[in-house]
């Protein structure tokens, strides 16, 4: 029996059309957001795919990407589970902070590095930052406090959940839908196709475009598609251009 | 200590202002049900009060009313739990079919019987009837099938649900949101406030307007009140007149 494990990233949201750091800052969804969220669930119905089960982040715009795209399909109904364990990548002191600007202020290999380096993370966050969420209550149960994050610890944090509380899910039968973030779900694709370090950065997730992975009982991967795969080359290299003049 | 429980009506759904009965046929909001449900969330803000947990039915009409609400408030990351048990009272064979022509059909007071009796139920719906759900997937769980409920059916099924999950997350000190309907809101008030079967079938639950009830150790009531008083007056009014010519 081979298991389905649905990942979406969400749709853009406004903060991504204005070229900022977003990470933990709980924006909403652009109109071109929505659009994106409203068409993955029209590829749920198109092929047939429909999740038993919805994981999301503890963010807005993974939230109503998947509250959109699951109400296009008649599936709102089914169950779901948050965890902070999904939220993207805290970019720390750089949240709030222009793409464009950081790289003209800092030079494009340190922005690089703060970007996509794999284990070094940017500053950390103060708590006095207006893009700061240590007196968020919906992180009360984040112990110690997520102050920067580079992607090994969106790893350290959203792999466990995954090998638990999804695998726990998948192996009941059910057809998983995760809806996320770049990092967030980056982490996971690293982990099912086994992608090291260093390739890993170089990894575009597309935005709004339904991900399955077919896994076997080991949960090794079996088979991986996009939903609408034109859509998704198309998209992955738009993110490609992200923070680029 | 005292415990929150908040119960909401959906916003207005495009069946209510067409004036059929729509039970668990699984009709979206109307725009000014999204108003609605957007100014619940701003109540929840005004009023400073905020849940910890969410409880829906399983039709998009209640979920989404949460959702915008809990979006409104920013409080849409907090954890949810769906069931049948919340959903409205099943119509029967009255689905999909105009108040206004079941009046003239029938008559006064075979309407008032079918719409406000406490235990006589419609005719049961046939699973060839369009508005059947007999064979929609999220009510595989339910045994035997729901074909069609007056309200006291609707207490046999909402109330052990209320005093086992949603009493477990109050005595857990938890606010507890419930967003549901009409009558399966009717028959938590009927429990909480130990109305009688004869006068429950005349109280109106107004739409879009969270009704905080404030509850000792023991589930009794020591308040109660709407989070908007004047607005409720004004649509419980509204929902009274529903079906009149």
């Amino acid at each position: 029996m081979s298991h389905k494990l649905i990942l979406l990233r969400h749709g853009e949201s406004v903060w991504n059309s204005k070229n900022l750091f977003t990470g933990w800052v709980d924006v909403p969804l652009s109109e071109k957001g929505v659009e994106e969220a409203k068409n993955a669930g029209k590829l749920f119905k198109e092929t047939g795919i429909t999740p038993d089960i919805l994981y999301t982040s503890l963010l807005r715009r993974a939230i109503n990407t998947a509250n959109l795209a699951l109400d296009e399909a008649d599936l709102l109904w089914i169950p779901v589970k948050r965890s902070w364990h999904l939220n993207e990548r805290h970019y720390g002191d750089l949240q709030g902070k222009n793409k464009t600007e950081i790289r003209d202020e800092y030079g494009e290999e340190q922005f690089m590095i703060w970007r996509r380096s794999y284990d070094v993370p940017p500053p950390e966050i103060s708590a006095d930052s207006a893009y700061s969420q240590l007196s968020d209550p919906r992180y009360n149960c984040v112990n110690p406090p997520v102050k920067t994050e580079a992607l090994k610890n969106v790893l350290d944090r959203a792999l466990p959940f995954l090998k638990t509380e999804v695998f726990a899910d998948l192996k009941a039968g059910k057809t998983v839908l995760l809806t996320a973030h770049g990092n967030s779900i980056r982490a996971i694709v690293k982990y099912l196709d086994g992608i090291s370090d260093e390739e890993i950065t170089g990894v575009n997730i597309p935005t709004g475009i339904p991900l399955l992975y077919e896994l076997d009982d080991d949960f090794k991967v079996i088979g991986k598609r996009y939903l609408d795969p034109a859509a998704a080359e198309e998209s992955i290299k738009a993110v490609a251009n992200q923070g680029k003049k």
